[in-house]
């Protein structure tokens, strides 16, 4: 499978995701360029562009930030990249291109280019890639030239990564004389894979496929480094190396674990590898990955990585919903994950997944200005608990500016900036639909240019219109994906009833000879409906969320006041549309009759039930939270009891 | 009020509190013994007895162990103290006198007495009162020798720890050229007013005022101390110098923070010296804390303390379940803090929050054997979230070999040892009974020897026969505590019903001419009831505890499976009594109709309600739990929906 591939033409339409692509474009990489720049005032300098002027010799001074400040710069340049596919910006570009060729003017004639080790440990390089993320930093790279590359067409920095791959190259392998380790920090391995898309050299498959395998052999590449570093003493992770996901052989492991970054990363590189060489044991590997993740450590919200400790999963059906860590960058990650695994399968089950990611745990990292982030994203919010208590200290009560919080705005730019690219794909002459977004894209099937026009003003209303432009009629196949959360779907082609008893895999195949202007109508009924979670999450018995279409809700304690765990929702009760105003304009809000515990006591412990008295609640899209006043939030609502 | 001084026979016939003793006798005491004499297998030597040799001359080697080392040998003597007065030991009173002899020659000439400072730092005595214990060694070792010389009268020990505490009155005051600090971790502040109780010295009396009113003054003694000894940066606890109650002066203090044992130590102090000083604004700030505490931050077991950081109190309401911190020494504390109230005001809500921690949150920290030992006690447990989860390692699903775990096992052995002096005090020719534990007393009214004679099978059953041994008829008041639990309490006296309707504070007061071989006749009715929280405490929210007389029960996997907080009781299902057989002979258990939600999905999130299956769930008092198969445990139960 190749998805459309970002120099075809995705023009986004949609009234949802244009809002964030014009946010991204207007506030958060401008800022970020700021940032970079260290022209923010009353903030800690990035210097991650100093540090590249440094290490080209054009500036005198020290290497400052983090260990991967570069990849800073990698993820500003690749969202870049997008945004001008997106729309032509000649001083954008221009900027681009000048940092570019700072990046070429700061490579050591070798292909190295690593500002942290080029200026202030230039005879220790790849010695500590446990913690020093110099594959992380030259995979984010490798991701951005290749988005700059199908951007813009233009090579130099495409020619920068590849010599940079190359040099790589000779470094690490199984060969003799070559560093048998691989990153600490996974990411490379799926930039490699980009770039053997692009470039079509297979040195760069196989080199991804090396550091893939080779994770977790023994003897332990890391455990032997941190002995060549003097450090003795347990690892710190309470799980060891699962922290690095380096605890096995990836094709062994079946349970998610450790940094869920890191891992959602190397799972995404392991679905594309898995397809691009065949390898079946690979793929199972990924689906037992995937089974795991969604089905046993996976919040509501798309959101992963439940534990603050490592940044990581925990375990299955441990998800509390007020400590969790479940990063915006994980989300983001799960997000790329489920696009790859339907490359090895058209499944409902990973575009639902991906849907679900995309509308709720990963843009509630970003307020809906693009001026403030969530790394954390939590669902239930007591601001008190965030203030006072140590083992919530993660959890922030609102989103934080830019600076304190780096890696997570970039990551959110550069998906909503390719957002294009996780709508269709093409195969053996089928064009699958896997998401439902306002847009017009051309793509070739049977060498024929299609054009594809989607009209929807989905996730708020299940109607879509896809409308078909092409040449000269032909047989080809649609396959359309009935979303998981859709009971009664209705689909017509020119305005015959197609019928859906026979899906496969959620899809519906529709092979016929396509003529142009025809039309097909899909019809996903939405409404507000109530989701339990199994019974073995143990945070979430007796309570029940509320979901309508992809849209998770949530209760802020500005439209229902203090103490929100206080509410109990009846399972009668109605769930109401109401449409948003304001703030909430053209999106759909909820509201229900439910009622509230009666704090008619000061005694901590009574003998006699509470009571309560009815109120009305009123549910936002989580998403939304927190773009008003501050404070409380519950996805998981308590259900009324049984008196 | 002075309670009744341990020297007068308190004789515990009890079969609950008989049996801990003698497990305190045979088990807990000859263990420790071989503990601080380094002679257990396999693990860790303790060094507290070597360390004395060696600060005595008598032995070579280094300091080693904690700092507060010393405490252990302390608290190991004041236990002995206890059971020695309980029954004669010759062979263990000799042990204790040898190690008495020991803590002599150790002592300096100054009257100097810790072996950390004097074998390793000789010259650095007083320079890190924030946190090496120096003060708070000092007070185990005071409050121990008062309990030795209340129970054999001998005097060496009180002379030792009275030299001690003289040297102590010399370099510590308000005074010029005196160090004005104070305990990093308050313990001398109540040793010395039981030393003031003892040899009516009021030096003591005042240093222990100075010590009390000394703390949170500005400028901030441990800043200043902090910045002498060059630690500069911030506090590492969340709340600063929260953490050991310093942040304010304590006349002032109206919220409970910091250190939970720490806090409640000062608390026992602060009530003693109010009354002994009869400080009404001391008083007040007593009051406040209590009703803090009491009303805000206690978990219904009687356990404080909900932060594994700093082992501390967190907020009002902030009382979650499993990853309380809840120490077994906190709640020993609010025991001894409890009976000092009691001495401000008879209120039966300090003796009810005295037997709720007796019966529930302080013996829960022993298993029945009286060889394993919880550190923290939690209310609810998933074992494989105390191996898995960083956030939750302080909880263990089961409890620790003594040496683990140094400080609560010999802190619940003086709790247990000194019980009989929780039951009864005297003031103003009235006696109090606040407990009823069945016992044999002799206590001084109006210069006539009364002799107290409770018999009960408490707290299986609430009956409770008091007789009066007395040698002329006397006029005098008997003031008996009706427990806040108990509905419809009858009291008799020689077989007349005496009217309840007037209670005082909760206590009857009977005022009459008694004769010998008076009975009071008290009948507490106990059966099974639900308990709700506050509606503040948000993880209790749909939930219920069970609660028979003063004993809270629990559920245990070994009883009602895994996935506990799966199991639903609905409301009207009836809780029966059942007779405890096997391990819980001669206790009462609890069974009742419930459901249990059905797994019937592999699926995290269903938009279905869940099924439920009906089962009989078991529930054993909480402090028996873990004695049997490892496992989950609860305590407070899902009630059941309403579908």
């Amino acid at each position: 499978m190749i998805f459309l591939k970002s120099i075809e033409n995705v023009q986004i339409k949609d009234t949802f995701w244009r809002s964030y692509l014009e946010t991204v474009k207007k506030e958060v990489i401008p800022y970020q360029w700021e940032a970079l720049n260290d022209r923010l005032p009353n903030t800690e300098p990035s210097h991650a562009i100093e540090n590249f002027r440094i290490a080209a010799g054009e500036a005198e001074g020290e290497f400052f930030g983090m260990v991967f400040q570069d990849s800073d710069v990698a993820k500003w340049l690749e969202a870049v990249a997008y945004i001008l596919k997106d729309e032509p910006n000649e001083q954008l570009e221009k900027t681009a291109d000048e940092v570019i060729d700072l990046l070429e003017r700061a490579q050591q004639e070798d292909g190295y280019l690593n500002t942290y080790y080029t200026i202030k440990e230039p005879n220790n390089r790849w010695t500590n890639l446990t913690d020093n993320h110099e594959l992380y930093c030259a995979g984010h790279l490798i991701e951005a030239a290749v988005a700059y590359y199908k951007a813009t067409n233009k090579r130099k920095f495409l020619d920068v990564v590849c010599k940079y791959a190359d040099y790589i190259d000779q470094v690490f392998g199984e060969e003799e004389g070559k560093i048998h380790g691989y990153p600490g920090h996974q990411e490379i391995e799926l930039a490699l894979l980009k770039l053997y898309e692009v470039t079509e050299n297979e040195r760069y498959l196989h080199l991804s496929h090396y550091f893939i395998h080779q994770r977790g052999k023994q003897p332990h590449y890391f455990d032997e480094e941190r002995k060549r570093r003097g450090q003795t003493g347990p690892n710190w992770y309470i799980g060891g190396n699962q922290y690095n996901q380096s605890h096995q052989p990836v094709i062994e492991q079946k349970q998610a674990v450790g940094h869920s970054v890191r891992a959602v990363y190397m799972y995404t590189a392991m679905a594309d590898l898995a397809k691009k060489t065949n390898n079946e044991s690979l793929k199972i590997a990924c689906e037992n990955l995937w089974e795991n993740v969604t089905q046993k450590q996976m919040y509501i919200t798309g959101g992963i990585g439940s534990s603050e400790h490592g940044e990581s999963f925990s375990f299955d059906y441990d998800l509390p919903n007020d400590t969790s860590y479940t990063e915006t960058c994980a989300s983001v990650g799960l997000v790329f994950w489920a696009r790859n695994m339907l490359g090895l399968e058209k499944n409902r089950k990973y575009a639902d997944v991906m849907e679900r990611a995309l509308y709720n745990g990963t843009i509630s990292g970003m307020d809906l200005d693009g001026k403030k982030f969530f790394y954390v994203n939590p669902l239930e919010v007591w601001p008190k608990a965030c203030n006072h208590r140590f083992d919530k200290r993660h959890v922030k009560a609102v989103r934080q500016q830019w600076f304190t919080c780096a890696c997570c705005p970039p990551n959110l730019a550069r998906m909503i900036g390719s957002i294009g690219d996780f709508i269709y794909s093409t195969e053996d002459n089928q064009l699958f639909v896997h998401l439902y977004i306002g847009s017009e894209s051309a793509v070739s099937i049977k060498n024929q240019k299609v054009k594809v026009i989607q009209e929807t003003n989905y996730p708020w209303d299940g109607d879509v219109k896809l409308s078909i432009e092409i040449e000269s009629a032909t047989e080809f196949t649609i396959a359309l994906r009935i979303p998981g959360w859709c009971k009664n779907p209705v689909v017509k082609v020119n305005n015959q009833l197609i019928s859906v008893e026979h899906l496969e895999n959620g899809y519906l195949y529709i092979n016929r000879t396509w003529e142009n202007n025809d039309q097909i109508e899909l019809i996903f009924p939405m409404k507000p409906e109530r989701i339990w979670s199994n019974p073995k999450v143990r945070e979430n018995l007796g309570k029940v969320a509320i979901q309508r279409g992809p849209i998770l809700y949530c209760l802020e304690e500005v439209d229902n006041g203090k103490e929100l765990p206080a509410i109990q929702l009846p399972r009668q009760s109605i769930l109401q549309e109401v449409n948003g105003t304001g703030l909430f304009e053209g999106m759909v809000t909820i509201k229900a009759e439910a009622y509230r515990l009666v704090e008619n006591t000061d005694d901590l412990y009574v003998n006699n039930a509470l009571l309560k008295t009815p109120c009305i609640i009123k549910a936002v899209p989580y998403f939304a939270w927190c773009n008003r006043q501050p404070g409380e939030m519950l996805v998981w609502i308590n259900e009324d009891r049984n008196v």
